[in-house]
């Protein structure tokens, strides 16, 4: 590896970066690595390249380890015209990252994640998490050969849990205090070896840095005026924010794009705070919302997430399961069939376009964050149309 | 639209692009788009380009016509050393079509077919499908705001029918005989003005060649020893041949792959008649396999197929649902988790190397033509392993 350091996102104290544990021992806020301020897009095809080896600048690796990979990323970004009229801004984008290996964004970040795990010589990694990450890790544990724990809550239903199980992960129900086990992972995972790769460990938020490269490479460098994301850990969130950091301090952009937080009403962690002016964050009781990849109690990154916010005068929203369910539906009218979380982010910007807060001369991109396959139960929300026909009526019904 | 003909694929008659009924008048032989005898591939950057753009000269269309499009293609090739260890092979590459925008190959054709239901100006389109088509065209007809038709058959069951529904196209359950609707539907879209894109029409066809341009790209134009293919109606193999003999005939590449046709035993029209030596394809009677996406009793495209097959000495293979359901979870050990017809080829390529017809400095491709989350009823046919443990044990039970 290259050399650099992991350094806190709040106290700034360092930390070597062979370290898996993702927090400062001194002010436990998320760790990161430093950022890059040097670097171009190397030259060449995406078409043979992986996207660690295109921004390879930007990564404290060389290349990609052992083929340790399976091509993520280098996803579309769609543009709406229809969406753009309807909501009365100029341009809306559609980052679809539901066009991965595992049909969600996790897989950049798990990429990233096991590239150091395996540098660092780890044989066994980890992760806690009950959908899009758990079948992320599984997936690139199985390709990398490497034991994998899974660790998922204890009434997690077969329709999770078999998506999961096809990679023959170690693939463990977990009785007790699931919200606890995100720190109780990592302890376990230093004492007995395993690299836990969780939300918002640092070497994860170094792969949604990429979501944001591409996007400024599929917009010529003409960064939107609002991205748009779907918050839970607020890991994801991070790695865009810092990949457009990092392109503004190598001067391949020239500005940074106002950030959009949007979360689910039913378990808003970070909405409640910035809207409440509170310095930190505080646990959400019984969150409840259709949107269960974005359902995280007590987001590890919240803190950090908030900081960026008010530091930076962005948004944080809070839309509804029933304007998550219209927006589904509506982007699916697009052809891009998300799951509840990848919806969220339309809502809000029908919200903050209705309250004035976007303008109309304003483009934004929405990233559309994992498949809708992977949450087949939202459906019974819809009401979905069906007809019936005898063959030989046919050219009759049709007319 | 650039001025080119349409020909049987069987007799050579000719007939006008502008004809949407994809079958010659003369023999009943399906219609293809004159092969392309002279282009390059567009310079430039996929990331900003989309296939239709890149490949521009080899389809009879300038550009994306009014952005009907969703960034289909430019799947990644995924290099497997433990399989091909394992199989005793030099190669094998995994070709991920899972990675679309409805996560299955069929989106290449559905994009080429609208571009030419556009260009004529037609304002309905449909198709006869029960599976990834229909999920396709359902996305596409969406997209491109046009009235789309979906015929099904009557029992589908809810959870085939609700991510077609999602999108809301005209979604009809046909009561009598499904077979026929293939025949049906184009003889009342013709009638109606309904542009029937069906498995093997020959603008389908045009979509899947980009599959074997893509190939060529990512192998640095170093083609492959064998090019495996999961078949049903014969159309994406078709046009993934038509590809590959677009680019030898341009002086892209200088020879061809050698073709596998991949079967399912319990429906294998074309298998059957190429180890019969029949001239022609008999339907198959009560077809049954567990990769539905691949049981087509008789396939339109079959006679085809069976004469490419004979005068190339290309090879058709039949596999087991044992032997599917085997190579499914192997796939899974990859990290790729495809639908049971993507594990066809992985079970027939067991077959080749096991009898010497592919031997060990072979370089092998198997295409992956759709997501595993598309059936999850194949769950039941694997034993997967999951642990429980209270919380407080973790720390011992992961030792």
């Amino acid at each position: 590896m290259k050399k650099t350091d992991l350094i806190c996102t709040h106290c700034e104290k360092i930390f070597p970066i062979s370290d898996i544990y993702p927090r400062c021992d001194n002010c436990n806020e998320p760790l990161e690595v430093k950022k890059v301020t040097k670097g171009t897009i190397k030259k060449g095809n995406p078409l043979n390249q992986t996207i660690l080896e295109r921004y390879e600048d930007f990564f404290p690796f060389k290349g990609i380890e052992k083929g340790i990979c399976l091509n993520e990323g280098f996803t579309p970004l769609v543009a709406s015209a229809s969406l753009a009229a309807e909501l009365g801004v100029r341009t809306i984008y559609l980052k679809n990252e539901t066009e991965n290996p595992t049909w969600s964004f996790k897989d950049r970040g798990t990429l990233t994640g096991i590239q150091h795990a395996v540098r660092l010589g780890y044989k066994k990694i980890g992760t806690v998490s009950s959908g899009n990450m758990a079948a992320s890790m599984a997936a690139y544990g199985a390709k990398a050969g490497l034991k994998t724990f899974i660790l998922v809550s204890a009434d997690l239903p077969p329709e999770k849990l078999n998506p999961i199980a096809i990679y023959d992960p170690a693939l463990i129900r977990v009785q007790g205090d699931y919200g606890n086990l995100y720190y109780e992972s990592l302890t376990i995972g230093k004492k007995e070896g395993i690299y836990f790769i969780n939300s918002d460990v640092p070497f994860r938020v170094e792969g949604s840095k990429t979501i944001a490269f591409e996007l400024c490479e599929q917009l010529n460098f003409a960064v939107p005026d609002y991205m748009v994301v779907p918050t839970s850990s607020g890991g994801n969130l991070r790695g865009i924010i810092k990949g457009f950091e990092e392109f503004k301090l190598c001067g391949l952009i020239d500005r940074m794009p106002r950030i959009v937080c949007a979360q689910a009403s039913g378990c808003a962690a970070i909405y409640t705070a910035q809207k409440k002016n509170h310095e930190r964050i505080s646990r959400v009781e019984n969150p409840d919302t259709i949107a269960h990849a974005i359902e995280n109690p007590l987001p590890p990154s919240g803190n950090e997430i908030l900081r960026k916010l008010r530091a930076n005068d962005w948004i944080s929203v809070a839309v509804t399961d029933k304007e998550i369910i219209h927006a589904q539906r509506r982007l699916a009218g697009e052809g891009i069939f998300g799951q509840p979380a990848s919806a969220v982010p339309l809502a809000a910007v029908r919200q903050l376009t209705g309250q004035g807060v976007i303008g109309s001369d304003a483009s934004v991109v929405l990233l559309i964050s994992g498949s809708g396959l992977k949450y087949t139960a939202a459906f019974e929300r819809h009401d979905l149309q069906i007809s019936d026909c005898r063959i030989e009526d046919l050219g009759e019904f049709m007319k």
